[in-house]
């Protein structure tokens, strides 16, 4: 079963994927863990272990980059991507599009942030192909782009990899960025990001910035040591940038990652911008995860952060160990 | 510090509360765990750890519950609970407000569904008056009612407690909720939640039903065995519940936790209901923690749930280990 679902009275959407289909006294509770025993799918010479290849990078004759589906797909291409109401409040559809992995080094114990600036920015070049792939298949409606490390932070395996899912939704945090966007647009004939950016750059949050981009801490973060990645110049899409603003970009995920090392941080990194047609200011986000939402959170949707954005930036604007 | 902050465009609201005053090494990455070392603070005898009393229900001389505020607040009634904007992009106000904690039981190794329904009964009674008491404070724009049920979802005791915060805001899922009810109402004339609960009776997702409430698993479910508990007549608030209505719920609240426990799955329990003058229909939440969101859920908002609601409510409708 891969099916969207919408709840009954309000706009929030869940994908129901039981491939994998455990029963329920599988999920008795143990402690999670990394998946260290047996051979990695994701090192050199296991490439058979992944569903077939559709893309790689290579360097000196061997891949550094490698792209293939997920395994376990949250979504597929079987049926249509049209969405159905029966009667008023089931309203469901196939959870329609495509799920893909993205491995970013070929060593198994590199971390992300210890690759040189020109490998990530090739990275995100690649990525960033793959999106525009992705987008041009029919129904798609938004193509989610992640990365999950460590274990608190939603990942099993200990080999550094994104994830895209592109599917048929656009999905709701983005929509409701899109809209705000676009009413403070309609209003002040600006981009409110782009004013933000001027306010944050001199502010307390600052983290960094080089020629294209620059790094804060928002000040209504809702993940301790969040940072968001901004571009300077204003774009929809990540697929418009330039060759020197993958670089930049690259230096500064880089430099930020590289900061949350010392706190052996679980986190996830992912990337808002807008589908083709639609309004937002592209930015990477960086949101560690070092506390668990308890029921406050997760009844409200208002969220408790225990260090301050102000607290946060002053850590990242640290140099070193 | 203990302020709410909004986000810059959107309407999305933080507590921002730093009293425990970490540094950033602090949260250098331990593998967290329940804090077993050392006494405990919840147990009898030991009352003199916690910040003063405020209420507590005796049986035989000897407490079986007990409510004071928390040690370490989200919100505090400093200051003013008006919330203000600074130049377009920074609104925020103090988090206003009370934290407070209830004990729910003087043994420190029994879990709440141990408890006899008398018990539970006895315990809904004390937290809607405690519920009562926190409307009158002023400003006070919901009171939010939670328990987190092992490390997963968010508590790092062990005794089984449930904590309440009432502050400054009507937050955005119950604000969610409540205006689809509205909507709804205003077009059909009746309450959305009584017309799905005379669905979801008839079909696969029904778990259990007594005369005052019924359980199933919602349609949209978001975590995987996610439940509902809703009152079969239409109520507002939980403090409108009568005596017969409180042990009916007390039932089925030990019958879904007990079976929860087969899976010695961490789970939160939260209540929906609205505010004075706002429309609602009342429900208790039950939200095991076995799977960790990743960069899709947080990115999107759309989420991944691995056990269909059908799958979990065989599961719920099952009796013993």
């Amino acid at each position: 079963m891969h099916e969207l679902r919408k709840d009954y009275i309000f706009d929030r959407w869940v994908i129901v994927n039981t491939e994998r289909a455990k029963r329920p006294r599988d999920f008795i509770r143990q402690r999670p863990k990394i998946r260290e025993e047996g051979p990695c799918p994701f090192c050199p010479g296991n490439e058979k272990m992944t569903p077939p290849e559709i893309s790689r990078v290579e360097l000196k004759g061997e891949w550094v980059l490698r792209c293939f589906e997920n395994k376990f797909p949250a979504v597929t291409t079987d049926g249509s991507p049209e969405l159905k109401t029966e009667g008023e409040f089931f309203t469901k559809g196939n959870a329609y599009g495509k799920h893909e992995v993205i491995v970013e080094t070929p060593r198994h114990r590199q971390q992300f942030q210890e690759l040189p600036v020109e490998r990530i920015a090739k990275y995100f070049q690649f990525l960033f192909k793959r999106r525009n792939s992705l987008y041009k298949l029919p129904g798609i409606k938004f193509v989610s782009m992640f990365k999950n490390h460590g274990l608190e932070a939603g990942t099993s395996l200990a080999h550094e990899h994104t994830q895209i899912i592109a599917y048929n939704r656009l999905p709701k945090n983005i929509e409701r960025e899109i809209k705000a966007i676009i009413s403070y647009h309609r209003k002040h004939r600006q981009c409110p990001y782009c004013k933000v950016l001027k306010l944050e750059r001199k502010g307390p949050r600052r983290i960094a910035e080089n020629d294209s981009f620059l790094a804060f801490t928002p000040y209504a973060s809702i993940f301790e040591f969040e940072a968001g990645i901004f571009s300077k110049r204003h774009l929809d899409s990540f697929s418009n940038l330039r060759e020197n603003e993958l670089l930049d970009l690259a230096e500064l995920v880089k430099k930020l990652l590289s900061r949350l090392a010392v706190l052996k941080a679980p986190y996830n990194m992912y990337f808002h911008e807008a589908p083709k047609g639609k309004k937002e200011h592209i930015h990477v986000k960086i949101v560690p995860r070092l506390i668990t939402w308890g029921g406050f959170e997760h009844c409200t949707g208002c969220i408790i952060n225990t260090v301050s954005p102000e607290q946060a930036a002053e850590f990242f604007r640290e140099e070193g160990e």
